[in-house]
């Protein structure tokens, strides 16, 4: 079979199985390691990118350190990313060789009851699932180069010069945006973004309380920020989050190991007169969830959950607080956001000025480098490390 | 000290005490015994009213057979009624002698930030709570020709001639609408019809699944089909229940006996073709919420708990469902409704023939017969049955 070196993004690779260089994932925790893969050609209704930059999300961490099901191996990683089309499969047409493209790993093929309705992010006809394959028909794209299959990781693996990625997984973008600010889109920006403007729906002067400031909690403070929440308090056991949370838009701090004999919901419900209008849980722990709906305003007050530590968990709730307290619940994936209609609008607004993508780069590396995303990312120095495949 | 025997609503028995009947609850679960009492006058910001008819609730029942705190006796049961204001307290502007009025046992004081955001109906002044007292100062109105002190129920105490109710607690009704019809909107009725209006905003086209076709249940499907809901399933272990929910707008009905080896929710999912969009708790179950919230349509359905079995109930929930399910989870606590606000417009769909009331009066009995309530509670014969103070 010709291989094709290295595609330049023209016809002459279009049909071809494309031979580049990948970080494979080969066992559980153990660094990547940058191999030739073979790409195959899309098939239908898929396409194949080039990706020009990608950048390291929690989850690809959390399934690369998971050592049982659905931990697979050997697997290309990598969720977060921006790309050019290098081609399409039969009956693509919503891209076209060249365009500009991020990969989401939520579906939205468009045709389903739930991509038709602006009510739900959930698509019904290839349904969100961790799966090692292509959503279709259950194959892989990617060979090593002794012939083994390499296994997809969300509907992505961007950690490789070329993907082959299901068009409900591609959302055009405007190629004058940055390629590594416009990789943030691609997950978890857009999530936390997303849980206050969609799920919470965060109303201009109101209180927001944010427990865990990493990424995904930042961004939920920038999402808040944009809904015109007036005060944003931030929760977390590190208290350097406070200076960096202040550019993100966090107003108060408080340091959950510094709370006496109070509870952090204590505190919160004196600090802001009866509970915060919203609460998010971004750290994935059940006992958080309790303090944060407990933080919450009776009456109005809504707890979001954006994380899950164990899939087993079990969040557990008075049922007379529930009834009595007119508070509510509700999980938050992807932020609620409609993958080719919302991340547009998240777009418009980068390119407005109003959301502030810049500050969650804090690293830079070239793709030869990779494993040092993971270390930056295991030492809590990194909000977002960007992977370049070539500067 | 003069007493006046049974007052007139003049102005002869405002500012003294009122000697008149009432049905005393003197031990837990112990038929209720018709005494004399002695009604004090209102205080200030309070209001006397003699009771035109009442009808018997849930929440009596539940109160007259609990054994330990926070039950106490002897104690004035009653809280759904309408009566005819006989005199009022200092600082009482919202009514005068002769209006006819509702109590309602939630409190809107119409001062406090939740009485007056449209987003709340939990006022924080005068919260909530089971206490056997007065709202303001802690103490009876009532007392026992030998002086006992009688404890309030609700604020509200209806199962009496006359009672004393808090201005916050009353809510002025047309007195052209029959008081046999009037006395329903006083709570059960209006906290299912308002659980699908206001909490779970119910909305036109849409498929509800009821989860106990008792009197809420059903008032929840009068209310589904008030905001124009195509299909409303409902799901009970009485069969007699079907023809009986017909009336109600139930379009389906399914016995949680006869699944065979599925479960409720696979078979609402089945039914609905991927969940209802809201599903209703209205027995009281926590095992029923799990069943009610795995009903629920992914993407958007929404899980409103109606009841709680015991105090010390717990909610257990996935985690990971809550995450990846896009579904929400809240309460309805007199089903959201504001009691100023909120009863005069089903008043007014009661008086447009919108809202049906007439259905759910299954029997009407004198008060000297108010231990046939009971009965026919206990038997499960009655949706309400209205007790008249005098026919």
């Amino acid at each position: 079979m010709p291989f094709v070196m290295d595609g330049k993004c023209s016809t002459n690779t279009a049909g071809k199985p494309i031979r580049c260089r990948a970080a494979i994932a080969r066992k559980p925790g153990e660094p990547l390691v940058i191999e030739e893969v073979i790409v195959a050609p899309p098939n239908s209704r898929e396409v194949r990118i080039k990706i020009i930059c990608t950048s390291l999300c929690q989850s690809d961490v959390t399934f690369w350190k998971l050592e049982i099901p659905p931990a697979i191996f050997p697997r290309i990683f990598g969720h977060e990313a921006v790309g050019v089309v290098e081609s399409v499969g039969e009956g693509v047409h919503e891209v076209v060789e060249g365009d500009t493209v991020i990969p989401i790993f939520l579906p939205d093929c468009g045709e389903c009851t739930d991509c038709l309705s602006d009510r739900s992010n959930l698509c019904t006809k290839l349904p969100f699932s961790v799966s090692p394959w292509m959503d279709r028909d259950e194959t892989s794209r990617f060979t090593d180069i002794k012939g083994e299959t390499l296994y997809h990781f969300l509907s992505v693996s961007s950690f490789s010069e070329y993907t082959v990625v299901d068009i409900a997984h591609l959302t055009k973008i405007d190629p004058a945006i940055p390629p590594n600010r416009a990789c943030l889109l691609s997950c978890g920006v857009s999530t936390g973004v997303g849980a206050a403007w969609k799920t919470a729906k965060v109303e201009a002067g109101s209180t927001v309380a944010i427990f865990g400031l990493g990424a995904i909690g930042l961004a939920v403070a920038e999402g808040a920020r944009l809904c015109g929440a007036k005060r944003i308090i931030g929760i977390d056991v590190n208290q350097d989050k406070f200076e960096l949370g202040k550019k993100f838009g966090i107003t108060d701090f408080l340091n959950s190991r510094n709370c006496g004999d109070k509870s952090v919901s204590q505190i919160i419900i004196e600090m802001t007169g009866g509970g915060s209008d919203c609460c998010f849980e971004c750290v994935g722990l059940t006992s958080l969830v309790h303090e944060a709906y407990a933080s919450c305003r009776k009456g109005w007050g809504k707890t979001v959950v954006m994380g899950v530590d164990h899939p087993e968990a079990m969040l557990s709730l008075s049922s007379f607080e529930v009834l009595h307290s007119g508070k509510s619940l509700m999980g938050s994936f992807f932020g609620g956001l409609k993958p080719k209609t919302d991340i547009k609008i998240l777009e418009k607004r980068y390119k407005d000025k109003e959301l502030q993508l810049d500050k969650f780069v804090t690293h830079e590396v070239d793709f030869d480098d990779i494993n040092k995303a993971f270390d930056l990312h295991r030492e809590g120095k990194s909000l977002r490390c960007v992977i370049w495949m070539k500067k």
